[in-house]
């Protein structure tokens, strides 16, 4: 407990299914390159070094605090930073396909060669940019931690980067399912501890991303994702601080996904969030799950959509209002603000409780 | 009406949920790259010259059926062979990120430019292969006939290409709906036509692919891809030819689907087709669902996981086996002969009526 006085406490009691003015809002990727702000910090500095630099990571983590509005700050931060910390080689160039590492990890001998790390102590940089952002944000609106979900982790790691089919971690689960699973639980104990550490150093929230768990068959999915998903959360459930897991393309697991303990699912924009809505059936909040790629239109269409979402959760407690996926990175602003606007300014007739 | 006897009609029969004495596999691609005969014949000539060469297209058609077994050939052709017809460049380098148009229709000008094609004549090179395919496979197996969707070729004639957020495509149906809505229209027509004239040419099943249904929320599925598939399937329905609809990541319309009219929904891998048969409720047959990357495994393994999905599929009629997606180039050719065996093998147990 961090005997915290928030001013803006909305995504606490959102996800806890306790009773709001409004709806809450925030979104994946709110500090990142579609802002002018933000664009302006990484002309200085390089993706990777902005991550390692309390300072900096904290300045552009308040940005769409102080711009946009939004409800929360999200740390920047990248999920790939554990396994750089394990000891693989990463390299990001935006605009060149994402990032990579050079040295992917594909063998039993090579899952055995990554060094066993400390969160508290071998990520130490993004705790330090945890303690910096929670003076700056003086208690204005909550911190939200994250990681990546073990599964999405070692896709990176053994695909080496982005992937169309995802050859080399998809042989691994059906030719050597051992050496996946003996990953899988190395990640899983470390992203505990590391999201531990976050919640230590400040963080109010933290989240859990699986954005590879919808490449996987049902059985696989829960074989090896969400078993390691429900690890961590147990691991980590405190009453205080909620935990948001996301993952994208697995609105089949709904009804699994509602008994993980998370207090939040995370939806994607494919999935209806009124029928998302009865399948967890209060075992859970929700949040999204306005398509990403409707910041492209204009303020008028974002606001009819955001309506419809809103009316599609309906006078129901427990909605965190976000996209189905990251803000993408060049989209106009003013739509950006929109959006955060629309929520805020439709989302107060459905709590009138 | 054909008058035809084929000696196995098998996925004539589960189409129309009657009885089997096993469960007919046929999967998508399966004239294509991983047979290093069909690797030969490209030696020779490239795609588009193949697709356009009846003799060479029936060739290659044929050859799955000669070499892996299946109970069924489908026509080798592109889905992209209408944009073409209608006047676009289109450009297929292998190897190199797929198919482009050098010229995509972002305009309601640049739709309107485009030519209004009669399918039975500007694309008779399709239906002649059609014609010498059925000669040469000698009533052995049914062919089948395809066509893409109206949304999925739209993405392709909007974005020209394969895309990673669709941004054209998606800035079309948000900001000028009405330009989509006129050139999916257009789309919905030909394609009748298209199918039309292939179920006359001989075709005996014909599939229509919806690769991109499942970027789109569900509202915006139902309005720009939905309502136009099931155009074309009243359009096209006939007693004798079944149709089957097949949309990747568009399991959670599955309710919808099963009133398109279709006689089959194809199921990708990643939802659960036992879960899929109940909402069907026996309104549909299905096909699918094995995830083509576990082609990349060992015929054990392959064996295992189409016991478990016809396991899934339980003691029911109307599953016709395929992969949840196309076939990957690089698989190794007894992998693919491992996965229609089993089907064959372990099928027969559950058609014990």
């Amino acid at each position: 407990m961090k005997n915290e006085n928030l001013h803006n406490d909305l995504i606490l009691r959102a996800a806890k299914q306790q009773s709001v003015e409004r709806t809450p809002v925030w979104f994946m990727r709110q500090a990142g390159r579609y802002l002018p702000e933000y664009r302006e910090v990484r002309k200085k500095v390089d993706f990777l070094t902005l991550c390692k630099t309390p300072e900096l990571a904290a300045e552009v983590t308040v940005q769409p605090v102080d711009l946009i509005g939004v409800d929360a700050a999200i740390i920047f931060s990248d999920i790939l930073v554990i396994p750089e910390a394990m000891g693989m080689t990463l390299v990001i160039e935006e605009n060149k396909g994402g990032p990579r590492f050079t040295d992917p990890v594909r063998s039993r001998h090579e899952i055995e060669l990554l060094r066993d790390i400390e969160p508290a102590d071998d990520l130490r940089y993004v705790h330090d940019a945890i303690k910096l952002t929670k003076k700056e944000l003086d208690s204005r609106v909550p911190l939200i931690g994250f990681s990546g979900a073990p599964w999405t982790l070692l896709t990176y790691m053994v695909e080496g980067g982005g992937s169309k089919n995802f050859r080399h971690a998809k042989e691994m689960i059906f030719n050597n399912p051992q050496d996946a699973h003996a990953l899988l639980e190395r990640l899983a104990e470390i992203i505990s501890k590391y999201l531990s550490a976050q919640i230590n150093a400040g963080a109010n929230v933290v989240q859990i991303f699986d954005t590879w768990g919808g490449i996987l068959s049902p059985d696989a999915f829960e074989e090896f994702s969400l078993r390691y998903i429900r690890q961590i959360v147990e691991e980590i459930k405190r009453d205080d601080e909620p935990v948001i897991v996301f993952c994208k393309g697995c609105a089949h697991a709904l009804d699994t996904m509602a008994l993980l303990g998370a207090d939040v699912i995370g939806l994607d924009w494919t999935f209806d969030i009124g029928k998302a809505r009865e399948i967890v059936g209060g075992r859970t909040a929700l949040q999204g799950n306005l398509d990403p790629s409707l910041l492209y239109s204009n303020p008028e269409r974002i606001r009819h959509e955001v309506i419809e979402i809103l009316e599609k959760y309906g006078h129901h407690r427990g909605h965190i209002f976000n996209l189905g996926h990251g803000v993408l990175p060049d989209v106009p602003v003013e739509n950006v603000k929109a959006f955060v606007d629309a929520v805020k300014n439709e989302s107060g007739k459905y709590h009138t409780e």
